[in-house]
């Protein structure tokens, strides 16, 4: 097949743009003027970003933002956030400033363990396997050690392991389940190349006890229901207003009770929550994975915020699962990743549980608060408004004249498309 | 409190960074410069940039990467992809390609209906509120007629709107659900500004005949079941391997039954899906809440992709609701975006939803096949030794001499790390 790219991946940079743009563009020069754009000046940089990941070509860019006065456990922070969509920076500041002098943000972290399994197949008496199990655990565990050594010294390493009977659901199916400690690492290699040495034990010595013991996967879990950080945020009902704060709880058992409310509830949460995953050089997609499971962990999937009134006090909470590090990973590799735990004071992976969770809270806080007063649509839009004007290429007296006109006006591209247009007109 | 920084979002960007800067830094001058270095050295790109969002200080990056030979619907295209995990892109590179000579990936849309809610409140009894909705329905709906007007011109627009109960779920709670049809955008602005207007004018009518109606909030939902598209790829069992089908088979049925299990390998899928989403602008969590959701809408979380041999033919398929646009938010804005959809053909919001789910299935692919096989940590430590070397600032020549020696070795960044030490130590 002739449309097949061979070796691609072998290719330099420069051939791979070339190659592309060639291929499926209209205007090849162009198009490979736009990637270049956005390659860095610094070739040093630009070299360093290449390797991360394969076949780059160019860099995304996503804005990387600021939300100010964040205070957490009695500690004012800037939270550093990445994300494209208008809106959420505003609103997790302003949420943050809001609630700067009623306390601020009081975060707990319940507990920070990890798990992975070997899932495998067993054929025979349950009996023989558990008593097997017993026999090897330990050498199952000491195989590990070389891998170990290292998180041990710092404090963690292998907690548990035990044999969980899953045949009831698929035949002959078991796991060995493995919890770790993995301190401020997210620990995901760690925990890989720990299950994969026990797996390599275990197929070792069933074959020289002659058992049938089929691996068929290792890997760690991103469902992490035991790696739970709460953060809070309280102040008398007086402060909020009574009518207030009963809407507001409405909101949120809404949240609660329908499916369809909760998964645009608990998006806006994660609207704050993966910015500073991301920021942080967090991997977004695991934490999103395991936070919306865990929404589903009743049966139903269900809003990841509560809100209620105890004893004329207005309390917002939050708890959410989070495997985060600070050490590996890209945190020590890209520049702006480094530079925003700088930011946050070089946190551990528990003080960044905490900030994560309190700019998911400071979110939802706005988001709800906005959509149970004046809509959504009012502060999105005139958050939207710069982007549909860059959009119409408007210069900046345009844009001034269109700010202005709309103040007090409902917007929509094909309004602010007309009124340009008008502009451009006269 | 003076640890308050007041007015932090008047401020220019230079002074947001030397403010944050300042009183977050050890070395103020130098976390400048880290800040500046990944400023665009041309302008009007980086004012482009700056206005996508509040209080944006630089450009984060993230990779953007290509992973040729996807062949979907016969059609060979590359695929960009933004995503800062190693391994990722090859894995989906590598997928594409093992299937082209197989078919490719085949796709089905089976619905791209989107739904938004009123949710309010009603004090009375169900039957008058029934006969009130009746006769104002038609009201309601025509009260949207200046914002769905354009959307009607394309196709679009509202296509139903009920009167739902609640009532035994949440005291007195009503939903109006409107479902649309936004064709080639994502409608999240239109869907919300339809919701608000349809409230507004609930409210006043409401008003108008007595009736007790209080509006709690009025917004698009994030949970789109019937925005739904297949991707598969089949081939005939002896292509693939008898044994190798049936292990893959019982790797997903694990996946289908184990919720720890259920949420890695969504979360693999996800590491696709959300690598165009974000190429293309697409707002990732969105799509994220809505496909974790739908994971679970059984009662449990469950895998999204299905294996099974139907007549000696081994298919791999899966099914995702993505609610995704081609014009509209950033997809006309970020200069980036605009490549990454000309390098698509320029595809309409269906053909994107096939590119995002057979990147999701290639993806998944490519993780469980490495998982029943290899294990993960093979191709991933790999892939991720350059980052390792880079961390520890390796030169060329460290880097070359890393990577022949543990060519067949374990990698570890503690045993990455003393081979580097001894050949500087040398």
């Amino acid at each position: 097949m002739s449309e097949i790219i061979d070796g691609f991946s072998k290719l330099s940079k420069e051939e791979k743009v070339k190659i592309i743009c060639d291929k499926y563009f209209k205007n090849s020069n162009a198009s490979i003027k736009t990637i270049k754009d956005y390659w860095n000046k610094n070739s040093k940089i630009q070299k360093l970003h290449d390797e991360f990941t394969e076949n780059t070509i160019s860099n995304f860019y996503m804005p990387l933002s600021i939300a100010p006065n964040f205070l957490i456990d009695g500690e004012f922070l800037a939270i550093p956030m990445v994300i494209e969509e208008s809106s959420v920076v505003a609103a997790a500041a302003s949420s943050a400033k809001f609630w700067s002098n009623k306390g601020g943000f009081k975060t707990k972290i319940f507990s920070t363990e990890k798990v992975g399994h070997v899932h495998f197949e067993f054929e025979g008496k349950k009996k023989i396997l558990i008593d097997f199990f017993n026999s090897v655990k330990d050498k199952l565990l000491e195989s590990t050690s070389s891998i170990t050594k290292n998180m041990k010294k710092r404090g963690g390493g292998i907690t548990s392991a035990d044999l969980i009977d899953k045949s009831f659901e698929l035949r002959n199916y078991y796991q060995i389940e493995v919890k770790f400690e993995t301190i401020d690492s997210m620990g995901a290699n760690f925990i890989n190349s720990c299950l994969e040495q026990i797996a390599e034990t275990l197929k070792k010595l069933a074959s020289n006890a002659d058992l049938k013991i089929d691996v068929i996967m290792s890997i760690l879990s991103n469902y992490v229901p035991m790696c739970i950080v709460e953060s809070s945020v309280s102040c008398s009902i007086d402060e909020i207003g009574v009518e207030f704060a009963n809407k507001f709880i409405k909101a949120v058992e809404i949240a609660n009770s329908d499916v369809s409310r909760a998964v645009t509830h608990n998006k806006g949460i994660m609207n704050g929550v993966d910015a500073v995953v991301i920021a942080t050089g967090n991997d977004f997609r695991a934490v999103a994975a395991g936070v919306h499971a865990y929404a589903a962990k009743d049966g139903k999937y269900k809003s990841l915020s509560k809100a209620e009134i105890i004893n004329d006090t207005f309390k917002f909470s939050i708890r959410l699962p989070l495997a985060l590090g600070t050490v590996g990973g890209l945190t020590n590799l890209h520049p702006l990743v480094k530079w925003c735990h700088e930011l946050l004071g070089n946190p551990n992976a528990k003080k960044l549980m905490s900030c994560v969770a309190s700019t998911g809270l400071a979110q939802n806080f706005a988001a709800v608060k906005s959509l149970i007063t004046t809509g959504i649509q009012k502060g999105h839009m005139k958050m939207h408004l710069l982007n549909i004007l860059n959009q119409l290429d408007a210069n900046e007296k345009e844009k001034n004249l269109t700010v202005k006109f709309f103040k007090d006006k409902k917007i929509s591209y094909h309004d602010v498309a007309n009124f340009i247009k008008n502009l451009r007109l006269k």
